[in-house]
């Protein structure tokens, strides 16, 4: 006999709809399978209004629900809690309709289960496409993407993807619509909603659409690899390359020799066109817009000065389509790298600029005196300050003692992060993975504010309990 | 004998921060002339913790509060209701302390109360600059343009303020300090609170210091005007040239002839150096980083595209700074053109582009057709469907009769933007004097998320009551 929860999702849904059991797994299951959870069901609503209703049923069968888009996300944000017997996970991925393009005022108005790639194809045709450019562009949702705030390697002078939103379409704890999915830039007639959505990684409500803002695709991109002896060489080039280039730079990526070791190792196939491995190498890319605006001189600039100032000692430009998505995949192999080497420490962080260079030369050091030779990778986006610091032990050492010592260099690099008025989670979110984290490096009144803000909006915490905000009660079992 | 509220507030500030009667009348007018009232007091505190003692001696002694910066609004946010005998102005005038900049990470650290223009020079002097252009900057303050979200010339390419801002210190209603002036652009640690202050107006805590993201100052600046037979034929241009020049295009203001007339008639001392006036003028400018990228070939590609086409039929390109500024002048006369001519009705709104031209002909016949031949003045931001759209009676027509038709006109623009999707408020924000409209253009829904988020950051209503969200009760009368 169908239990009474399943017959009103069916109902509400289609079998198509609702998912139990075994079909529900890989929906429990977080992209870094920290912790695989076993929802109660899976809601795939194909409607705005089949959303409402599965948020509405929820509310009246005191289930908690979790929205999940793509499920890349590393902070357990789009995964229920293992102890909640009482969890939906809301997938939006039959919401996929790009419901229209405004090829005029570069517009995108589109559903949140949209994968980005599918956008960015569907934009291509016009000859614009979405600012946002990140290693999971084929899996990652539109709405997962709004929801977390995502930013890439164009962000320092895209934006986020907050910046990027004009209006939303939001379902509401109380099962209402906000119908907020407008599509001007300029937009002050209250609160700024929809931006109070964008990062709160689905605890306000499930984002249902969005309006976006679209740019002309590039005419002509340039992409430079350069061997720098320091980070701060590299951060030379970069700010050279600012002042020479201004908004036609669209890229600046730094890798160290660490994570250029672990993609040798473990991605073999995966060239490095550099001869020799330098301690930075920086991944630089240019666009233009037309052939008006030729970015030969700038980068000829750009690349002479490196070499002159010894700023670079080597480098190379993509001659090719096909050499640059090679810069490229060398870059975005290091995550895929270091996962197949073992066991690792993540850790997403931003630290203003001007302090990037001494924050990550003191925090290896203090990392290399708690745990002699392991393997410090720390990788990212050398124009807003965003690192990926992530630790691995070394090869002949044991990933026993290496985990046993997790919380010591987890310390170590949010203790630095919070000492260099840095943020402990800069483009991955909290999660429920960072909240007791953030708990400890917020203020008592940041922590109060959040907490008035999510106990506001959803006064019976039911919306992805435990993430952002701690939870202090547990959901009861599940009845038989 | 001084008032013991008064005692309270000139034990805390000193005799320079704390302005009563008459020193006060000032800071109780609005720009616009429209309501004048009269605060108890007006705090002029020199420090955030001064900020936080003012906020807590309003809450002891259950006064009203109306934050003011460089009080040029237009909507009734910076000057407290004409009915309200409790009510202190909190002028943030005195935080005036450019705190730090950021030459590499490109960001400034600045207290609320500096001017638009001073810290404008401050960035010069280190080739950077605050991508925020718009004709109050002389006055205009940094924790103003913050709370109204400012939009300005720029702002389809730079975007809002909101985008511009990294960090906020805010004095909440509590009186407690949300210390979240951190530097970086990327910092997803929970929801998204510096976003929910941009636009604010006010209503949820005072700014008293904000970090902004700041940009290269441009080597080469080139500025257009263009004569357009149609506002289509300019919006043809304006397409063309962000293909062209992508994000080198920097400004696309269009001027209707109402307006050049008006500068004509009331503003006689600017020029308009096209021969003819058409019926669309266009003002575009090109920003180029450095001299490695040379604007000369985008630029003669736009005007040879825009003759050839017909989408316009004369053109001035600036060749001195002092011409440059002249065109400027001529699209920031309009303004104070419109004032000189005696009453008018302003209108700030927003239409999706796409829909802009239809809109404003539309618009037009049905205001005509309510009262002919007035004088129908739109003009505004191209690029971003932001319209001022002003109407004044004919020099040869009765004010008071047209002054009577109010409520029929302005219901005709709102009526029409809220049928086009637009915003009823796109740039200036809602003050007290949108508020009405706003919630007969708003949903339910919408209505409600606003009032909660008020009511929850803001339980007691005393920080600058009536503005964005309704207030039902009035304030009691100040006991003698």
């Amino acid at each position: 006999m169908t239990h009474p929860i399943d017959q009103a999702f069916l109902s509400l849904l289609g079998a198509n709809g609702w998912l139990t059991s075994d079909d529900a797994a890989q929906y429990g299951e977080d992209w870094l399978k920290k912790e695989p959870s076993k929802p109660l069901g899976v809601a795939r609503p194909g409607t705005t209004e089949a959303v409402a209703g599965v948020v509405r049923l929820c509310a009246e069968h005191n289930l908690s629900l979790t929205p999940q888009g793509g499920n890349t996300g590393l902070v357990l944000a789009s995964t229920p809690r293992q102890t909640d017997a009482r969890a939906v996970v809301l997938s939006l991925e039959r919401l996929n309709d790009i419901r229209s393009i405004d090829v005029v005022g570069q517009t995108v108005s589109v559903e949140a289960g949209v994968v980005l790639n599918s956008l960015q194809e569907a934009c291509a045709q016009h000859q614009l496409t979405l600012p946002m450019h990140l290693g999971s562009g084929g899996s990652a949702q539109i709405g997962g993407l709004i929801s977390t705030n995502a930013g890439g390697t164009h962000a320092f002078r895209d934006g986020m993807m907050a910046d990027l939103v004009f209006g939303l379409e939001v379902v509401l704890p109380s099962g209402d619509v906000w119908r907020g999915n407008r599509a001007m830039l300029k937009d002050n007639a209250g609160y700024p909603l929809r931006r109070l959505f964008c990062g709160a990684e689905g605890t306000l409500g499930v984002i249902t659409a969005a309006t976006l803002k679209l740019k002309p695709r590039p005419h002509q991109t340039e992409t430079l690899l350069l061997a720098c002896p320091t980070l701060e060489s590299a951060q030379h080039i970069v700010s050279h390359g600012r002042r020479i280039a201004g908004a036609l730079l669209s890229a600046a990526e730094f890798m160290d020799e660490t994570g250029l070791y672990l993609v040798a190792s473990h991605c073999s196939h995966v060239a490095n066109p550099l001869e020799k491995v330098a301690k930075i190498t920086l991944l630089l890319e240019f666009e233009s817009p037309s052939s008006q605006i030729p970015l030969d001189d700038a980068v000829q600039n750009i690349v002479t000065s490196a070499l002159e100032n010894d700023w670079a000692t080597d480098g190379v430009q993509a001659s090719s389509e096909q050499q640059r998505n090679d810069l490229w995949e060398l870059r975005e192999s290091i995550t895929e790298s270091q996962r197949r080497h073992g066991v690792q420490l993540k850790h997403d962080v931003s630290v203003p600029l001007q302090a990037l260079s001494e924050f990550i030369s003191v925090t290896t050091e203090r990392l290399q005196e708690a745990f002699p030779a392991q393997l410090i990778n720390p990788f990212g986006h050398l124009a807003d300050g965003n690192v990926h610091f992530n630790l691995s032990p070394a090869s002949t050492q044991d990933e026993t003692e290496f985990l046993a010592a997790a919380d010591q260099l987890n310390a170590i690099v949010y203790d630095a992060v919070v000492e260099f008025n840095g943020s402990i989670a800069a483009e991955h979110g909290l999660g429920r993975s960072k909240v007791t984290l953030a708990d400890r490096s917020r203020d008592r009144c940041e922590r109060l504010l959040m907490k008035t803000l999510k106990n506001s909006i959803d006064p019976r915490g039911t919306m992805n309990p435990g993430v952002i905000v701690a939870t202090t009660d547990e959901v009861p079992d599940v009845p038989g």
